[in-house]
């Protein structure tokens, strides 16, 4: 069923992959697990968004259990994470910029694979976004705190966007190397520039915290 | 496959989705978070329990991803406790019974669902069950605490007494809306009571709290 | 496409079901939760590795669901711990080897269960795995502490040499009762080793827990 250029979409997918593994791996580490609680925990946060994803669209069995690519950029992420903790640690904030990336990597991939299952557009969106978000999630419950998507401003939106933009671009037949990458471009753009400006969204009237 | 009125259906999920969804909202503004943050917990309420459901009887895709109505439900629930979480919490019993009516309403259509797709009556009362305890379970895991359903007493019980009801309506030929509210009443009635009169399960023996 | 002889398959999964429910219901009783709460937690454990390796291979509507044989030994597992969590309780490290022993069933019977839906066999046997790991992690999530899965040691490993094991008898047409039972055993032994002797991980460079 798949129509897009299977290349592309692996090549995304394992980036997105590596990079959210390393963002779990790092929570790991900072949590005092081991090197399987590390690893764990970054391959639950690299492959969890898709595993989602590909149940709710179904492509049995997911990638996340059937590619090697994935499993491997998962691992080599986790293992990243582990052994360069520290200098990693001194980059904080572009360890933000990289989650940011793979934020956009996954909404956009995720909504082409779900669009590429015959999904219509506006679920495949809303599935990229889902992708884009999901890693997270499962790594941020399995640690014991609230997620980040729950918690930081502007997070589901610019997964959202990406995801819109790649659906937009697969519809028209305009998708390729180019627009997918505009596609995470936009996303990860309005990630990091709300994180870098701290943009606060609205919070609830009576709250003393608007 | 779908042999019961869409509509019926349609418009109980659609109820369930935003009941549920102001009782996520309402947790989340008590969190403290942002607006977004308010929506996609509510959003994850009102469509988690359907989500997981749809996935276990193959309604690929789910319909809390397909469908505008419920994705529409979940955004108004959740708009609603964002704005209105003041007044909302002045009657905050009437949000317990609210939840025991949204508890209700999912167990109904999620059995319904579940035999529509040629599951068999036991598991199909099961499925209901988890659809109606599945979106507050997702909540309260995501808010960092420990599920509603496994602290208070009477609540997965209701909902397994409305799907039991619905799935016996469904196999002798009699489910409509009559029996469908039927269902939806007597499994808010029982939760309903529980929570009026406090009603207390047993404690393992031995835990000095019998 | 089941090609396995369903009854030992039946009787390993009932078992391992049991075991898990044990455990999960323990939890729940330590945790203050009543009847219902300590039924649900227990449930959760025994029967959530086996319904996410379900959503994962296709098999619809997941067994956890679908037999009653599962779902009594669930309940039987909960009520066990509801009722003797005092006498179980003294003899603390039987438990772990109960454990240990149901983490290899799950992990020997998620993965050739995986093989007979025609899964390969390397995600196999990380679907046996994710079945004898996933209980837990659910039950650890649902009880608000992080997953024992990311914690201890050596857990994960003995899940999937036991899947392994059991694919590579499977895919050379070995498969039986009693090579079943080797590969639980490896399992369950290495499981317990580790946890006799106490076996660390390593941790982290410069975390100051070497």
């Amino acid at each position: 069923m798949v129509v897009t250029s299977p290349l592309l979409q692996a090549v995304l997918d394992a980036l997105g992959t590596l990079v959210f593994a390393v963002s779990g791996g790092i929570v790991g580490v900072r949590k005092g697990l081991d090197v399987f609680g590390v690893l764990a925990l970054a391959a639950a946060t690299g492959l969890g968004g898709g595993f989602v994803r590909d149940l709710a669209i179904g492509a049995i069995p997911p990638a996340a259990l059937d590619s090697l690519l994935l499993l491997g950029a998962a691992v080599t992420g986790g293992m990243l994470a582990f052994l360069l903790h520290v200098p990693i640690g001194r980059v904080e904030r572009w360890v933000g910029m990289l989650d940011a990336v793979g934020l956009g990597l996954f909404a956009v991939v995720g909504a082409v694979k779900a669009a590429d299952f015959g999904i219509d557009p506006a679920p495949a969106a809303l599935l990229g976004m889902v992708s884009g978000v999901g890693g997270g999630v499962i790594r941020d419950v399995l640690a014991g705190r609230v997620p980040v998507v729950l918690r930081q401003e502007i997070y589901a939106i610019p997964a959202l966007l990406g995801a819109a933009l790649a659906v937009l671009a697969y519809e028209t037949g305009t998708y390729g190397t180019a627009t997918a990458l505009a596609a995470v471009a936009a996303a990860a753009t309005l990630r990091i520039v709300a994180m870098l400006r701290g943009w606060n969204a609205w919070r609830a009237p009576g709250t003393g915290r608007t």
